[in-house]
């Protein structure tokens, strides 16, 4: 049975590791705070009766035998936060994991296949400016040369962080898995938006994850006094980003997929002066989407609203392509098994995209890969108002388990 | 006989006081710089047989004295300059003053009216704040309090600076004129605008000048994951932001008057992430008029944008009043008496506002005041990249030489 006691406490103790003030969380990959939280995992899954081990990159992995050598079910996510984070992101995940392979020892069941627990090191791209490092190391998608370029703002190296604690960057390719090698990943995983809590229902079932193609945009107008410019004579660089902005929302919103979201969520104005026309303006365009065809109609939009608006305006608008991820559909099969326990639990769900990137769609590459959301309240994540309800969480647990033990009887 | 010789020599002089890197000049009001610049400037007009007097707030007036007692022509503008500023803005005002009372000297031309060359203190807002502090004292407009009450960015207020630099803030009532002390007051200044060189003109005789309303509005929308939230669940602040971006660039340029200008110059995004919607906007509006009533139309029908875009997007758009300032109109006769001295030059003239505010805005509440304006190549002022050609600064003292005549033997 699965105890919402038990992971309350373990919640409880988690939080202590990199709580802050205002009720988040800061617990960058492989900070102290880091650390603390993967050595309490450590002792929480010997406690719950599997047996540890720890990869080149740390990703963390605590197994229960099965009946059989069959390879193994596995289920995790992150214990990383961004700075300023909440307590649910990721550790949601991680921790019903570990409910689950504690619940099973606990009440002596056996499985045909083994069970293993996993925290994927650094899955937040906060530290190193790259996201699910541990996932990609897990599916050989990582090489030491880019752990040795790899840095955080002090300059320190992500290779240089694995040696420092007690790691073996040398030895990445050891953390790969082979396609074949895992039977089946699960992730539960808050939601991060408003959909499941807009719809009312408890649990989602992931269909896809979406990938970004994401753009630094840089316009150069022209800094002329705000007194003295006729608005005929402007040049006026912000005026162009705005109207970029509207462009982007209106192609996300109403031109492309279904499923397109497209954001500029940072902007900046140089010489930023009320009294002077914005010369520059950089802004940062986020355009996501689980289907391509789709993904690249937004894309193309948004290049010919530059077009059009750096002509119309006598501006110059160049783009750096930062980001062009391909979208991950997840395991039909697996949907279907989750699906089959959400029906058997009588709980109700919806199918819907993620938007953000996990772990699982990594995981994708090497193994049959599914994912469970839990709502978000008012869908805030990565903020330190953060918040699932604990009885959301204990329903997604139960799902989890209940779909750890379909896989794990196959 | 204006010398372009002996003004580009006092232009070297001065460029040396506060020049910097790229070219430009920094010479922060009362600043070492700035020290250096008036003890210049007084051994300048010293030399040039001037009688030198200094206010209350360090204003320097050069006397040159006419066949009568009657009250004194005025020209002048200000030597200190924004922290990377150019060499132009200002001093070619005071410069173009100090040749033509020296040009009279030394050809011994007598007039009917003194002449007083002038240098203002602390036109630019750029260390306490507040701008046109000199000519704001000598109309009477400035408090001892309120000396006490500015301060520059390291703590120091303007009272305490004008002490250490030898000033006597505490007789800053004996620097007001009164009404009818001075006959007239004369400023050339670059046009830090394109409209001159566009038209390919010299001279410019300024009408107008314009005033500002600022405001400061801020808007909070939500700040939710930029991939987890659909197009239609969102408050994007900054969405909502150049919504009204593009309202004061469309007021200012098509609805208001046909000198009303409007821009937003400086805009600020939170969290500032490229996954993260924009929740908070803070940006300022500058909308600026020689009317009145067409500021009043443009002010009003911002405040209607506003209103519209907060219900349209379900963000909260508030506002705070910077400034509200009323534009002023210069004296048509002195107008009048620029344009006729334009005519006996043969050299080419329009008519325009200025978009600015100079010290002749402030001294056109104690006598007749005028500007002449010489075109800024590009534009361009305010910036290490300020230029004007020596030809026109040539032109404008050679005007300003007519018009002062005109107006001494008055």
């Amino acid at each position: 049975m699965i105890s919402l006691d038990r992971i309350q406490k373990d919640f409880d103790a988690l939080a202590r590791l990199g709580g802050c003030a205002e009720g988040g969380c800061t617990r960058l990959a492989f900070s102290d705070e880091d650390m603390a939280a993967r050595d309490w995992l450590v002792s929480a899954m010997t406690a719950a009766g599997l047996s540890v081990r720890i990869d080149a990159v740390g990703n963390i992995c605590g197994r229960r035998e099965g009946d059989t050598d069959l390879p193994a079910v596995m289920l995790g996510s992150h214990l990383d936060t961004v700075p300023e984070g909440g307590h649910y992101d990721g550790v949601v995940g991680v921790l019903a994991a570990l409910e689950v392979a504690r619940a099973l020892n606990l009440q002596n069941v056996s499985t045909r296949r083994p069970v293993e627990v996993v925290n994927f090191s650094a899955e937040e791209s906060s530290r190193f400016g790259l996201a699910t490092i541990g996932s990609k190391a897990m599916i050989g998608q990582l090489s030491v040369a880019v752990l040795k370029k790899l840095c955080d703002d002090r300059g320190q190296t992500l290779y240089r962080v694995l040696l420092d604690r007690g790691l073996a960057p040398d030895d990445l390719a050891s953390a790969a898995l082979i396609p074949g090698q895992v039977h089946a990943f699960l992730e539960l995983h808050i939601e991060q938006g408003p959909v499941l809590e807009d719809a009312g229902v408890p649990i989602g079932v992931v269909t896809a994850i979406a990938a970004a193609t994401r753009f630094k945009v840089v316009i150069e107008g022209h800094a002329d006094h705000s007194g003295n410019t006729p608005m005929t004579m402007r040049k006026d660089a912000l005026a162009a980003a705005s109207e970029l902005v509207l462009a982007v929302e209106q192609i996300a919103g109403q031109e492309a997929g279904p499923h397109t979201v497209g954001t500029v969520g940072a902007l900046t104005v140089a010489p930023g002066a009320m009294n002077v026309i914005p010369g520059r303006v950089e802004l940062w365009i986020d355009l996501r989407d689980i289907d391509s065809a789709s993904k690249s109609v937004a894309v193309q939009r948004v290049m010919e609203a530059m077009t059009r608006i750096a002509e119309k305006r006598g501006v110059k608008i160049g783009h750096e392509l930062i980001c062009d991820d391909q979208p991950v559909v997840l395991s039909a099969k697996i949907r279907a098994e989750i699906t089959a326990a959400v029906k058997t639990s009588g709980l109700a769900s919806i199918d819907l995209p993620s938007g953000a990137g996990h772990d699982a769609m990594n995981m994708a590459a090497v193994t049959e890969s599914g994912m469970i959301f839990i709502p978000s309240i008012d869908g805030i994540s990565h903020n330190v108002a953060e918040r699932t309800r604990m009885e959301d969480v204990f329903f997604g647990t139960q799902l989890l388990s209940a779909a750890t033990l379909r896989l794990a009887d196959q």
